[in-house]
């Protein structure tokens, strides 16, 4: 397999032969697959992590991570580097500790105790952020994500998160692991000292899962908004956490599941 | 939130008033969300993991994880039991240290060093396994996994796994999590002694990642099927370990990235 660097998009991609089967004829051709790699996240040269993800935006990925599971706030990041191909290191005041889940459980993790065992606490509270959402400029994300994602064009295999302002995108990500194509952009805004992202909307290309409300919530994020279902705790969240939450966003049609005051209806 | 136990499928969905706006109209409804909560899997009473999945099957889920992430072989569980709603206990003859992902990487993760820094040693040889897989059983697999999948129906948010012998359907589990779907299949086998898997196809509703096929060679599973894309390195593992990967399963076509020896076309 090797590595295709094609349109400036690093070792986001592979070629490699396949045989494609359709209906009555069989073909040896070469097909375009997103790349999975191991990287490993350390804080001041101790490995914190290692998650599967499309190599590129390394940096933005490991600081995103770190800020999203609230491992470090954004003001503690006083460098980062890529120290080999897969590994990203990131120098804070200390290591942190990683987020233990089994602290807060005494024997169940039941309704409400179940979101406070794995919910971090953000800094920022997507409540107070008043911006209001124009219909018309949320109805154009899902377009405006898909038009901006190169990487799915080629390989069909690779998840995207975009950040918009008024319905402008300002940060698209692309990766095979959704978490990472949210952490990716977070990390941008990190990197560009953005934090918290008031004002912002984050449109993500499947479903919106408890983990990726999480994040959006970690960085000050007012609105989520995907073209697929969200879970029942992604749903939770959001309306505990004040932050908008539209599911199934496809057309002229999407559901609101949190935070719907923000919308403002197209006459 | 109400939990809603329809069809026996016990807490897999809840329903939830939601705001439905489409075109020129907007209407508050009830609203079906597939249910996603933390589970802890324990091993002699010590917390080992806590996965975010749909609750269901949750002696297969641990089970299942505890065997395709490599820290438990089939023979080595003596009991397993829901010690609560959300925690599964399962006895061991002693309790495993979780893989470290770090122990095997110098500096870098590079091409098949991390391969080998995140895959697990598979008791069994898919190599070996000399099925043969009739091309008209393939074809027939998403719409026979499609229509075992009654909790897609209600929430469009579940992900499934379906393992099929000969074209039929012996076991369908799903989740929110495609990793969770497949690990309650397999769990599902190994409470019913089926280890390894040997002579049957695992059909997947979404993509094929290293993880999946992970837990296919884990099991003893020779073929994996896939209705979307694999990733680059779900196919440098089935390569290796002599498994079939099969993607965009569609119609009356599919690719095929590793082990085309096993197909039997269609006269």
């Amino acid at each position: 397999m090797m590595a295709w660097n094609a349109e400036g998009v690093g070792r986001s991609a592979v070629r490699r032969r396949v045989t494609r089967v359709d209906a009555d004829h069989s073909v040896e051709r070469p097909d375009t697959l997103a790349v999975e790699e191991p990287l490993e996240i350390r804080v001041n040269g101790e490995p914190i992590s290692v998650t599967m993800r499309t190599p590129g935006d390394d940096i933005d990925l490991a600081l995103g991570f770190l800020v999203t599971e609230g491992l470090a706030g954004p003001q503690d990041i006083r460098a980062a580097s890529n120290c080999d191909d897969n590994v990203v290191d990131v120098e804070l005041p200390h290591v942190p500790a990683r987020r233990n889940f089994y602290t807060t459980s005494s024997c169940g993790l039941c309704g409400k105790d179940s979101i406070d065992a794995v919910r971090t606490t953000s800094p920022y509270d997507a409540s107070q952020d008043t911006t209001a959402i124009d219909e018309a400029h949320l109805l154009a994300l899902p377009d405006k994500l898909r038009a901006a994602q190169r990487g799915f064009d080629r390989t069909g295999g690779l998840h995207a998160a975009g950040l918009f302002v008024g319905g402008d995108l300002v940060c698209v990500r692309e990766d095979v692991g959704r978490h990472n194509a949210v952490d990716k952009v977070i990390g941008w805004a990190v990197q560009h000292d953005k934090l918290p992202l008031a004002g912002t909307v984050l449109q993500v290309s499947g479903r919106a899962s408890f983990e990726l409300v999480q994040k959006a919530v970690m960085a000050g994020i007012p609105a989520l908004a995907a073209v697929s279902a969200p879970t029942s705790l992604a749903v939770e969240l959001a309306t505990d956490a004040g932050l908008t939450l539209v599911g199934f966003l496809r057309g002229t049609s999407y559901n609101i599941y949190a935070g719907a005051t923000r919308l403002r209806r197209s006459p």
